[in-house]
């Protein structure tokens, strides 16, 4: 029996584990589901050591615990770091979830979880992969060593440390990561860059509570007019971000990539009807896909105050909150944005309003890898084996922080290898992974790590 | 023992009824809080048999009950429709409670409990005067229509319907209101004027869904950056409404009105210091009491969309609501603003943005009375017998709009007659009722109907 043969033999347990994997709810960035998470490092621990002799450890940080195992079984091969996470995002608003975000359930060839394709069911295949080596072959065909996180959804704050102080425990060849996603369904792609990210969360306080609107209405600033007056300072009417200095440091695109974008064939209505958007929106001069891959964004991920319930309240709310991100591109750096947004927000502060900033921990740089680095070459001929095409190179709208620690820390490069695919849903109610992109990573990631092998 | 007598001896049993009755949670706006609405009802209905010898009636509405006591036994004297209501405000935030806004508490003098001063204490007053003339004269000196309604917190629908089809039983000479307020601690005041009403929420959607800030960001229109865009039109930075035609029907204040506002001595200081503001703000031109009084407003009493909870979330929220409310000063018409708002709204709508609106049923007109109406001067009299000072005549910021139903409906005249005060936080945590004024009032209500008695 070969490991691809253990692999099919094997489908329904591996969806099984997956299943049991997404139901222990761990989401990062509440407190409220600190023992989901802890129960999630564990099962993850367990997985590693039921697929082979690693050397397995759960450890702790000042966040949430890494889990680490490692085999270096095969003297002369390459060494590849295998990075995923088991955190999710929150799974509200529940009420548009179809099913329960932690009780999974597969319709028409989709499994609909939260985590279920960021990152559980990515990160859970070449575990199981590793697993198929050691049942049929009594080993791997590279030295392994397995890290996953479980703050990809808050930063990676603590793995930056772990990366920091632990050099020798990750000597490798390159970071090989189960994180990441296929742009599209009908082509394999592989991903050369990814943006970078940073956050803050402010508050306009205009009064010591809230007032009758009738007492007091026309007498002092309202905390939720000032809000929209301070929020909407932020952007352009175009669309453009209006906060000054923020596009300064960003690296035009150069014609030849711009070129080579608009022979992906980008089909901006087809993607406006899978999300349901009435026009694409955005910074002029740009093409929409230039926008998501090589343009740095803001947005305010949460904005609120006054009365939420049902009916009215006449009441003039005294204060006002909102949650911002930005997703930065090659040399934007998270500290000058964030600086240059403080400033833009203390020069914009509506009269008769106190601000408050709070900056996230959450800060990343922009990370790109050279399009010929051989991990990508190997990355290519195993996706050539399983699609029978040849991938698009492309880039990544969205952020994986680790990609440029391990850069920043270790001088090591990330080839993403990830089998979720852009429209699944993560971060949003009603997520999902295709039963077949399992089936398809699972074969994937046995063909690298032979093809590796031979390199 | 004469009226004054009684309610002196009778003061904790008094204190006792309305801690009771605070106890009910008849929130209007909100569904969940419908057997709260029937149990203060019927509690009121239960005073008023006590009182004396009414008939006393609960009478159903489509919304909520009113509830309705008649004693006409003084032929040849005025007769007065007494007005108030059972119903108050949402308490929410509850975070921002001393003490849990349906468990009243007495500290320093003051009883703290949603609706204690808006409108459950000045509701009670009356009853209990009532009450005060059966026991010790065994009759009232005028004749007495008791009218309570559940609904004033969201519009007065019903109220409305029920002036309209019940003209006899409701023949008067004015209506004393039990609600309203005086408008400051330190001295006496009659209103001769309160603003209109107008209510509507929207909605902003940009996607089918929320969408990754990753993925998606730089694509299409954040629903929250649409819908700051869209509030921060409604005003000019200066705080002047931005709506086409918002100020056409508004009257200019006389010169004479304008001068006696200012002998009143409003002390802006001591106004913001009681409710913690930084500044005065709103349309310019006008002093801080006359844009109170006599301009019209346009309030944003709730925003919101995309996460709230704690820690980040990276999102593009696919929807975004807002609700506002307008205090509309004489000549201003419901109607009218609410069709020039919708306008400005679709107006302004943003681009890649879907607009939803929906009125609130919510709409009153504002109302005038003549200041040489008889009932004012007995008010004037009354007042000065339990303060020794002569009353100011004041206008008002709120709206109550059951006045102007009485004026257009049956032509009757409102004198409100309230002993709540404008700084007791109604509409917002910790409302609380001065217990003074609560025998304040009782001696002014008995010592009203006395001397209405021989006018």
């Amino acid at each position: 029996m070969t490991p691809l043969d253990y692999l099919h033999a094997h489908e329904q347990d591996i969806l099984d584990a997956l299943i049991a994997f997404v139901q222990l709810p761990s989401v990062s960035t509440d407190p409220a589901y600190r023992e989901g998470i802890a129960r999630a490092a564990q099962w993850a621990a367990e997985q590693i050591r039921l697929a082979g002799p690693f050397d397995v450890e759960i450890i702790p940080t000042a966040g949430h615990p890494l889990v680490y195992g490692e085999w270096l079984g095969a003297p002369g091969k390459p060494t590849v770091i295998v990075y995923g996470h088991y955190d999710v995002q929150p799974p509200e608003p529940l009420d548009k979830w179809q099913t329960p975000p932690f009780a999974p359930e597969v319709r028409e060839g989709r499994l609909y979880g939260r985590g279920v394709s960021d990152d559980k069911g990515p990160m859970l295949i070449p575990i199981k992969v590793a697993q198929a080596f050691f049942e049929t072959r009594g080993g791997l065909p590279i030295n392994v060593r397995f890290l996953f996180e479980g703050e990809e959804e808050v930063g990676s704050a603590h793995l930056e440390t772990f990366i920091r102080d632990n050099p020798m425990r990750l000597a490798a060849d390159f970071v090989l990561s189960a994180d990441g996603a296929m742009w599209r369904i009908d082509e394999p792609s592989i991903t050369v860059a990814c943006r970078g990210m940073v956050g803050l969360e402010f508050a306009l306080t205009t009064a010591a509570k809230d007032l009758h609107s009738g007492r007091y209405g026309g007498g002092i600033n309202n905390a939720l007019h000032a809000m929209a007056a301070l929020v909407a300072s932020l952007h352009a009417p175009d669309g453009r971000v209006a906060v000054t200095g923020f596009y300064d440091a960003v690296e035009a695109v150069s014609p030849d990539e711009r070129a080579a974008m608009t022979t992906l064939g980008f089909d901006e209505m087809a993607w406006l009807a899978q999300i349901g958007g009435q026009a694409a929106f955005g910074e002029p001069g740009y093409t929409t896909l230039e926008r998501l891959w090589t343009r740095p964004t803001l947005e305010v991920n949460g904005m609120w105050g006054g009365y939420q319930g049902a009916g009215s309240k006449t009441v003039i709310p005294a204060e006002a909150y909102a949650k911002i991100t930005c997703r930065l591109v090659p040399h934007q750096h998270p500290d000058d944005i964030a600086e240059k947004l403080i400033a833009h927000l203390e020069a914009h502060r509506p009269p008769g309003a106190q601000l408050s900033i709070t900056r996230d921990g959450y800060g990343a740089l922009p990370y790109r890898i050279d399009p010929t680095h051989m991990g990508l070459k190997v990355a290519e001929a195993a996706l050539i084996d399983v699609y029978g095409k040849k991938p698009l190179y492309v880039r990544m709208g969205g952020t994986i922080p680790v990609s440029e620690f391990f850069k920043r820390r270790l001088n090591l490069d990330t080839v993403f290898f990830s089998f979720s695919t852009a429209d699944e849903d993560f971060h949003a109610p009603n997520e999902f992974f295709r039963l077949h992109r399992l089936r398809e990573g699972l074969e994937a990631w046995a063909r690298y790590w032979e093809r590796l092998s031979d390199v």
